[in-house]
């Protein structure tokens, strides 16, 4: 089969491709070809006899997708998109590339034609939710984002679900919890001090932590993200019915609860290098954000996180990015 | 104050026309100036001194809007659409028109600049929500539309939502029930029968009824419409917050009920003229449809309908519609 990965080059769609070239296979099937793209070039996966195809090209240019959908893959990632901050930032161009881009990728699929109808998994976010919300967020709660990104994810997943009902594409939309550990160095997004705190001083660095310990939010961890990924590729999404939809398991966690773990796993002198230092504009920011969810409904069609404890997913990290080692 | 309103040629828009002009005003302020667009030329109001001007356009050109716009009217009726059958059959139409012609609008506003930021009154359905329902959809309730022409609302009302959060307009979508009775010659929309079985043998006509007694629905009158419209342009948006988008109240009533007030209002002879012709078609429709709402937020915001029972549709009708009389 023929996987094409939109946005190849992001944290979660390398792993996911390294995933992909690991198993050579999806489901029941083999891969015998990949095409990997996203606006800087995105890595071929080492150790894989799988053809893999790079192309490095503009998601929000009208002309990107048809050439990519017209080799027909069976499967497409969807994984495209600027970062919450930056649509914020740069109204145009979070539109262009997480709205417009997707219009343009379903709309190439059915010029398609000849009964093409691939399975197409969109990573939506929790994003679409705004505050106030009720203390865990079921599967039925409105959307009404307070973000651009938000706001352009909610949109993607209604255009999908119409084009699925329609019998254009095979959709399903995703909302994947907050990623963490994230790896990578720490970054400007006021969602990072969630795993700012961990790996920094796993890695002997200090880490900010901006907000109180109270501040509970909702979490998996890289794999299970991939993971999700997976199964809604190969999952049978008849049983959805015309809700193409859906949020992905998860944890809650505090901040308190986060320190606490990461005292256990790798003990009081990693615990020491958190500095508190508190930032009124993010401790805004974060309090508009999901706590936690009721996720009934992507449990019952097979999704599940790896991790069962926070603790889990501080292993995960250290197993997946640090080859087992921390600095003690 | 300029008045804008695009669709002023259908059914709502031209009462809405009709109304603004027997006001003179909107909320405390003279209308000195209303412009009417539409794709076919709306008619101008008898009886007014209010200069008005008609623009004749397709909403779904790239270019229609910006002109309209550039005189930086004051409030903006958008009530420009194709209806739900149209959208399902016309699929590129239907985004043409219910989607992309609003992002046209949006963005003209955006780059009018100078502080322009006019009330936008949008129109949007109850064609948002899907079955399955709750007995009674709240508030709160999520967005799985079941046609394209429901996906296009929601979607618009996302958007008319961030571009109020920026700053760009102040936008406002109302959810109109179903509009009864809705004059005219009886149509093929699958939901005209519920106005055909009083309009018809108001008229001394007979009327089809397709499904049981037992169907329940969502009603409001055209008098009430305009009645929401004119609220909503008028009402204080800021104690809306950043959800802008809201469904109206309504009467729910089941088919026995109205013709129960049928036969109070107009007596046996009258319900005598409604033939009984099972369609299992238009049954299995309607039952996806939305039967009954808790609309707390939109009473509390002061949106009110005028008729207190089904009854009182039917009086609306007679007065507005056939002048008081009807054949016995």
């Amino acid at each position: 089969m023929h996987i094409l990965v939109l946005g190849a080059a992001g944290m979660v769609g390398r792993k996911l491709v390294e995933r992909l070239a690991r198993d050579g296979r999806l489901g029941k099937r083999d891969i015998t070809r990949m095409t990997l793209q996203d606006v800087v070039a995105p890595q071929a996966p080492a150790n894989t006899s799988i053809p893999v195809k790079i192309v490095t090209s503009d998601f929000a240019n009208a002309g990107t997708a048809a050439p990519l959908v017209a080799e027909r893959p069976d499967v497409i990632f969807h994984l495209a998109a600027i970062v919450s901050g930056e649509a914020e930032a740069e109204f145009d161009k979070g539109y262009r590339i997480n709205l417009d881009g997707t219009r343009y990728l379903i709309d190439a699929i059915r010029v398609v034609g000849g009964g093409y109808k691939p399975r197409l998994v969109f990573t939506s976010s929790i994003a679409v939710f705004g505050a106030p919300f009720p203390d865990k967020i079921g599967d039925e709660f409105f959307h009404t984002p307070l973000t651009s990104y938000g706001t352009q994810k909610a949109i993607c997943e209604l255009l999908i679900a119409d084009y699925t009902r329609k019998g254009l594409l095979d959709g399903i939309g995703i909302r994947l919890p907050t990623i963490c550990v994230r790896p990578g160095k720490p970054n400007k997004a006021a969602s990072g001090f969630f795993s700012n705190i961990i790996r920094e001083p796993l890695a002997g660095e200090s880490a900010v932590l901006p907000v109180s310990e109270d501040v509970k939010h909702w979490h998996a961890s890289p794999r299970s993200a991939v993971g999700f990924l997976i199964h809604a590729a190969t999952m049978d999404t008849e049983a959805m019915g015309p809700r193409r939809n859906l949020s992905m398991p998860g944890l809650a966690a505090t901040v308190g609860e986060q320190i606490a773990a990461l005292e256990r796993v790798a003990g009081k002198n990693v615990v020491a290098r958190i500095r508190r230092e508190p930032d009124p504009v993010i401790v805004g920011i974060v309090s508009g954000w999901p706590r936690d969810f009721v996720t009934d409904r992507a449990l019952k069609l097979g999704f599940t996180t790896v991790e069962k404890t926070f603790d889990d997913i501080i292993r995960i990290h250290i197993e997946d990015e640090l080859g087992g080692k921390f600095v003690t």
